[in-house]
This record gives structure tokens, sequence and C-alpha cells, in this order.
């Protein structure tokens, strides 16, 4: 049976830490603060700002709601968003998306400020995961499996890593920080040929498919360490699954995230972690000490 | 021997291709234009620049030369690159660089609109390498080498594609064009551990690994097809050389690119057609079909 890498004890690490920083942040009369920018009362947008509240009030980040009116206008919603960017006081932005139709997703997008894109989303944060530069943030899924494999300190440095899926939010993010520890990356796709042979060879597998239990012993060998970045609902078996085979993989490889209670566990913690941090790079390095 | 890869009629045919929409463009009423910034006279930017002016005026693009002192003031500097940002005659900027001490090269990088950075330096046009989005332009060492790969059927979907090297300039953003067109690719560095293996299993390399002939058949097989990017003086052969050790590669390899002849002959054609490019961009795709 793999060693589990489960996410509780990831979050609760991260939790600790960020909250000494917040602290010492708050005592420098710098409270941390997200806005979490919702338009409408979508149930998944409620319940994912709950856990990222939650999460705030563990760690010591205030939060300032900003809730807007399903119809709201075209312009009072730029106004508004506007608002926030320039808002001193706030040091992350959680704008939840997609917005509704009448408003433009790559608009606000734009808009939003690379030092107050906490979730990764702007074209500052995406340059600077590709360029290895401090602006901005890495989106938080692709974050939360670095921070698991850092916990158990499994080292990437000169390590094969395969990497399963090229989506924006994970896939192509999660290289880059991987390659940036100085992991020798292969990035695999639906347009992959063979790719068995080619994720047998890894040290470390992420998989990021984004097709439920796809991947089982045939793409695995022993040892491996096999991060899971899906979630969905596995209808027949009435369950949340990944993107792994879990109950196959788990007799195989060396060690494997757990679906649920594996990334998904870290990911609002790390969301979180990112406020703290958009709040400390207000202070200049020289000066961070207490904090970092 | 492989077959030789060569540069110059890649160079010629996207010339062509250029020539006509340049002339699509000038018959509209658009000139695509570009401006080289240049500070000083140090002999590099000046035959630089005398190559730009030669391809531009080969293909039908205008030139505006800014020339600045080398002990140019510093708020004079940033106010001529305002002005060219600003300036609507002028489609594409090349700002030769290193800049000298006293101005600030990050700063004059963020500044430069991307729309108008043909050369693929700004955070806009790096993202856009890693979203594959329409906006700014791709580093053109990286963009001539899959302008190569076109040119000679090359299909890159479904092939294991080796990087190897991750610089910002070539490694990193070729490894992400080649992921764009369905490459299955791996990025090996200083770090890679084993690197012969991994190369070895490649279809396409492409060696920007920075170190002169570094690669020579131990990381080879027969019938690949080699990108060499590297390109350098070689003292004790009095030759320039690229970052494949030709000699011994070509009796192995499938296909290879000649250094000098290869990669380096395609650069200039591209930044050129970067600047024709964002002239077409100020026409709306529905309007476009005689110019792409």
């Amino acid at each position: 049976m793999a060693k589990l890498l489960k996410g509780a004890p990831v979050a609760k690490f991260l939790t600790e830490k960020m909250q000494l920083q917040a602290a010492a942040l708050t005592e420098r009369g710098i409270t941390p603060t997200l806005a979490i920018l919702r338009v409408g009362e979508r149930p998944d947008d409620i319940s994912y700002e709950k856990g990222a509240m939650k999460r705030c009030a563990q760690i010591g980040v205030a939060v300032k709601n900003v809730i807007l009116p399903q119809d709201v206008e075209y312009d009072a919603f730029y106004e508004k968003l506007q608002e926030i960017n320039e808002d001193p006081s706030v040091h992350g932005i959680l704008m939840l998306r997609p917005l509704p139709d009448h408003l433009d997703n790559e608009k606000a997008r734009q808009m939003l400020r690379p030092e107050k894109d906490v979730d990764g989303c702007t074209d500052g944060s995406l340059a600077a995961v590709f360029t290895n530069a401090k602006v901005g943030f890495a989106p938080c899924t692709a974050q939360a499996a670095i921070e698991i494999l850092d916990y158990y300190h499994i080292d990437c440095s000169g390590k094969r890593v395969v990497v399963i899926g090229r989506s924006l939010v994970v896939g192509r993010p999660v290289a880059m920080l991987l390659m940036h520890r100085n992991a020798t990356v292969t990035v695999c796709h639906t347009k992959t040929v063979k790719m068995a042979e080619i994720t047998k060879q890894a040290d470390i597998l992420v998989v990021c498919s984004g097709r439920m239990e796809s991947i089982g012993t045939k793409y695995l060998r022993e040892g491996q360490v096999v991060i899971d970045v899906g979630i969905g609902w596995n209808e027949e078996k009435g369950k949340l699954c990944g993107d792994v085979a879990f109950d196959e993989a788990k007799d195989l490889v060396g060690a494997i995230t757990p679906v649920p209670g594996g990334v998904g566990t870290v990911t609002t913690t790390v969301l979180v972690s990112h406020v703290v941090e958009a709040a400390a790079r207000l202070i200049p390095d020289s000066d961070r000490e207490d904090i970092c």
C-alpha cells in the first residue's frame, strides 16, 4: 500500500505558518485583507466563498465581501472592481467566476491588478509563472500540488516529472513551477502518443487529465509519487473520485494523494496564504525578517 | 549524411509571404512600420540594426530610426519610448538592449506596449506564449525554430520533442510553442540527470543549451530532427559553431540545421514579419482575407 500524501497536515502546517506572518503584519498595522467579489447567488460561489472565509478567519486575514446583484449594470460592475483594485486596504481580490453573461470575463481579468491577483488568473501572474518572477501569484491548485511535495520532503531537483494535462489553471503552471525547482518536466496531453511509456518513466507524476479515474496501473510503476489534482463526482460509485484510478494505483505506486483529502484540501489555504504574501510584499525585503 | 535544414529558403519563403501582406496593407493605407530605438553607438547594435533595416526594405516595411546619445537623460529616454509607444504610425518597436547602465532595462521592458513588442520581450508577449493568446509576439529565435519545422513540413503533433535549455528567450518559449502544436515536450537543463537517455527518445530535438558543441552523438540517435539554436565563435576552429557537435551529428541524425545558415538566418525575417502582423492586427479578422 502506497504512502498516503494527505492534504490536511499540509493545510495545517501552512495555516500555522501564515498565522504567524499575518500576526506579524497586523502588529505592523497591516491587516491582510481579501476582497471577495461575487455577482449573484450561485450556490457554488457561495459555498466557495464560505470556505475561503473560514480559512481567512483561521489565519487572521480580514474579508471584505463585495456582493453585487445578478443583474448589476455593466459599468457599475467595473467601477466596483476598479474601486477594490485601488483600495489600499485590500491586498487580494477573489473574483468568483464565471461572471454572468452580460459581463465580460476577459475585461474583468485584464482589469485586475496582478499584485492583488491571489487566484493567479491575470496575464501578470501567468507571465510570472513562466518567467519565475515575484509578480502576481500562481494558480492556487498548481501551487497546492507544490506545497504537498514540499511538506512531504519530496525533492524535485533532477527528478523526472510528467504532468498529464496542459490546462492554464493546473497543467501548464504546475509544469513551470516544477521546472523552476529543477525538475526535468514532460507535459502529456490528449495528443500524446504512447503515453504509458512516458508516464512510467516519471519519478513524480502530476495528474490533471480532467478525466475521472483515467490513469490506472497501465500508466504507473512501482515507487512513483503520484499527485492527483482531479476531483469529480462519480455517479456510479456514489463518491468523489480523482483522475487516478486510486483503488488499483494504491497497491503499486510509492506515494499518492487521496481524493478527497489531497490537493483539494490545500487549495483554499494557498489562496489565503497568497493574501498574506500580497500584504507582506508591501514591506521592503530588507525589512521582512520577522515575516518570511 | 543528414538532410540539411537550411535557413535561407525558409527566410525567402517568409519574405515573399510577408511582401504580399505588406503590399496589401500599404494599399489600404497602412504602411507597416518598425521603430528601432538605439541608445549610443555599440557596434553590435548597429550591425543588428542594419540587418533588420535590410530585411524591412526587402519586405516593404518602413523604418523609423530613433537614435539617442549614450548619455541620454533618464527622463528623456522614457519620454521618447512613450512617444513611439503612442505613435499610431509605428506598429512595431525594436529596442536594442541592453540599455546603458544609467537607464532601467526592466522599466523600459514594462513600458513597451505588448501589441508593438515584435521582439517578444514584454510580460504581455510572454504571457501570451504561455496561454497561446494572440497578444504580443513570441521571441524571434523561438519562432524561427518553428518556421523551419513548418517550412520543411515536419509535423510536431503527437511527436516527442526534447528542448535542451530553459532560457526565457528560447528554451521556455519554444517549448510552449511546440506544446501548442500538440507535441509532447520535455525540457532538459543543467540539473537534468541522465540527459542522454531522455534526448535519445526525442523525435525532434531543439538545442539551446548555451554551450558550444555540447551535444554530440552520445545524446543523439538515428532519424532525429535536430534544430540547433546556438551560435558562437569557436576560437580553436576559427569559425562559427552551434550547440550541437555538427561534424559528428550530421552522419547520425535524420535532419539538422547547420550553423551558420540555420535558425539564425531566419530570426530577423521573423522580427520583420511580426511588424507586418502587428499592422495587420489593426484590421478586424473578418476583413483580413487578402492579408492573411
